[in-house]
């Protein structure tokens, strides 16, 4: 979806530097040192508003969270959320994924969440998927033997793509639902995408994959 | 679904025996001699009343095909519909599944499909699931190298459980869809179930699977 530019969004970050990493490739090993303790740290892969992220913050405070967008425009509805509760246990980045390897080492990352992504439903655009075999490489590079990715999607195209993306991958299947809102799932947190399209009556799709 | 029960079934197949194979044990290995060709041999484990199998045979003279139920009472439907329509590239047998690997030797089944199989609800029914390990392993013993299982159904809970059961035992996904009746699947041969419970606005899930 087109967001309005916001031009003062990189002003804005810049004030903020508590919960902003403007140099992110500088922290690469030293994100535990960062976040002053040694919580597990979970990332989410296109934060978009960030209502997923500073939920879960809240939710969860022995983790620490780390949003990454590539969008201004919606990462400073995020790290508005993060100011007005002033959540100690999140970090902010404005990367794009393709970055991940140098902003972290292998295995610094516990858990990668990817959540409502783009679903690209162009077959030729089908590599700009964040799920598309690439990007997982990346996620790879940066988690732990056995490391996990959480997704979830109301794209029925996106959902079909990934769950053969991760299959053929190699990873193995912890969890699928075909209907996250009519399950036994609990706990979940919704995006803003996700209360807007289950409203519809559509189906949340969900899965937890690890790497091997 | 419980059917009426058709005491005269049995000797109604008894009558046919050029379309039921009555001793199936008696023709493992020599499948392609009782079809008079060496056409690839498609099977279909819960047959039910045989709409699905049928409408494959008619529509793909060039393969054989064996219908297996355990019900007599909805087999002898499916028997009605090879009788009416003089369906030569078909055979049919009231056995259980357990039964495969006393049936048909390793790479003499080409393909296997399943069909709106029995969900089985219960977790602690899931050991009776078609899609369970233990099936997989009768699938793939007679089954060649790479041989598929090509599924379908309405049930989304049996179908988020295979598509783990299916991932877990290392198989491979060749294709996914979760709205089968809305994708650009072509082709499709409808069950009765199918007809019914798609008309209810029901998504009717499919994937092809394949043995490493």
């Amino acid at each position: 979806m087109r967001q309005r530019n916001k031009p003062w969004a990189h002003e804005m970050m810049e004030q903020y530097p508590q919960y902003m990493v403007l140099k992110p490739e500088e922290q690469k090993g030293k994100w535990h040192a960062l976040f002053g303790n040694n919580n597990p740290i979970h990332i989410e892969v296109g934060t978009g508003k960030g209502q997923f992220i500073t939920g879960m913050a809240m939710k969860n405070p022995q983790i620490n969270y780390i949003a990454i967008e590539v969008s201004k425009n919606v990462l400073v509805n995020a790290l508005e959320k993060v100011i007005q509760n002033e959540i100690s246990n999140i970090k902010l980045m404005l990367v794009d994924a393709e970055n991940l390897p140098n902003i972290f080492t292998e295995g610094e990352v516990a858990l990668v969440y990817l959540n409502f992504s783009d679903p690209w439903p162009k077959t030729r655009h089908e590599k700009r998927r964040l799920t598309y075999k690439s990007f997982l490489d990346l996620y790879k590079s940066i988690l732990p033997k056995n490391g996990e990715i959480h997704f979830k999607t109301d794209n029925r195209g996106l959902f079909e793509f990934s769950l053969v993306s991760f299959n053929q991958y190699g990873m193995d299947f912890k969890f699928v639902s075909l209907d996250l809102h009519n399950s036994d799932y609990e706990g979940n947190i919704m995006t803003e995408y996700e209360a807007k399209f289950s409203a519809k009556g559509n189906p949340i799709y969900r899965c937890e994959v690890a790497f091997k």
